[in-house]
């Protein structure tokens, strides 16, 4: 089984990283990264950079997508390259997925049409553009599309595929192995429980930024 | 301020990218990957690699360490360009700290002497060794000195060093732009939580390990 994980310039570290360390833990899982030129790949900050092992067109048929999101996302929304790799690499997977604005990826391909799916709190609505149903969910799955929301959200949404593909049992073993109990010092990751002023600021571009 | 994030072949990339991902976005954060060599690291894995921008003598004196850990960990207990490198900068910095079995080696180099510290619940009794004290609690703080629990949890003692350097306000706007809201499918992230067989099965080297 070939799970192919896609990045970008700029896109955001963890998104990629925190479904990698879930699923690179299936048994039998091949894991590559992948971009449209192989080598290394700057995240949003620029403080670090992954290696991409392989181009887009070495990994024409991975079973598993991971799409990661980003500030780099929007110069990607219009690069042919990217999503003629996504629809075809699409047509034949098992399960197609993606984490933050990843998703805007996968919905700018066309592959989330009238399909339910989530993203970064911060440009869930941009969803409807291409056609998709934004909900609010963490992790939502619509037939073989799994869609996380904003970047730490990708754990959650492994552990349910790992769940899917290799059953209940080995999901509760890679849990336990990656001791992910978590326990936030804060109580603020969502915007419904963040302070409405930071919401506000986060919202209108303050701090971080998603363009 | 820089903070320094350690990492050697065969680490944990969740280890150090979760740290990384939430420390980075301390206001005026420079962050940086190290290790003994500059240039591409391999994780555990084998199947990604992330770069070190600097060689460890390349960042004598980071304001925050963070030192990942994985299966590599074994093999660097007993490296004293690594300790020594460790020691060093310990001298210096403001906070001093590890995830997973990282704390072995803040350990190794004798800086965990007689002070409560955690680490992956498989390999936490050999905190001991070097004269820590081991708890089991997801993650410690005794003095300058930060240690958390296996691989995701280095992301709960990221976020509680940004609350303690930043402030609360800049802590919860962290969390409400990772989306750090965690929802895992499954209650098995702890050994006092999972099946009581799966305990037993990765501790004794089943499935994954540590060395």
């Amino acid at each position: 089984m070939q799970i192919a994980i896609v990045v970008y310039d700029r896109f955001t570290a963890l998104d990629a990283v925190g479904p990698y360390e879930i699923l690179s833990r299936l048994p039998g899982a091949e894991t590559v990264f992948v971009a449209e030129r192989s080598g290394p790949v700057r995240t949003d900050t620029g403080f670090l950079a992954v290696t991409a092992d392989k181009a887009l067109d070495e990994a024409p048929c991975p079973d598993v997508l991971v799409v990661s999101g980003g500030p780099g996302t929007v110069g990607q929304t219009e690069n042919p390259a990217l999503l003629n790799w996504l629809r075809a690499a699409d047509a034949t997977s098992t399960w197609t997925t993606s984490v933050c604005s990843g998703s805007l990826l996968l919905a700018a391909a066309g592959l989330l049409c009238d399909r339910r799916a989530t993203s970064h709190w911060a440009v869930l609505d941009l969803l409807k553009e291409f056609g998709a149903e934004p909900t609010g969910d963490r992790v939502v799955t619509d037939g073989k599309y799994v869609t996380a929301a904003g970047v730490s959200a990708g754990l959650d949404m492994a552990l349910t595929l790992v769940g899917r593909i290799a059953g209940d049992e080995h999901a509760q073993a890679v849990q336990l192995w990656t001791e992910y109990d978590p326990r936030p010092p804060y109580d603020a990751g969502a915007p419904h429980k963040a302070p409405a002023h930071l919401v506000e600021e986060l919202r209108t571009g303050g701090r971080f930024s998603l363009t």
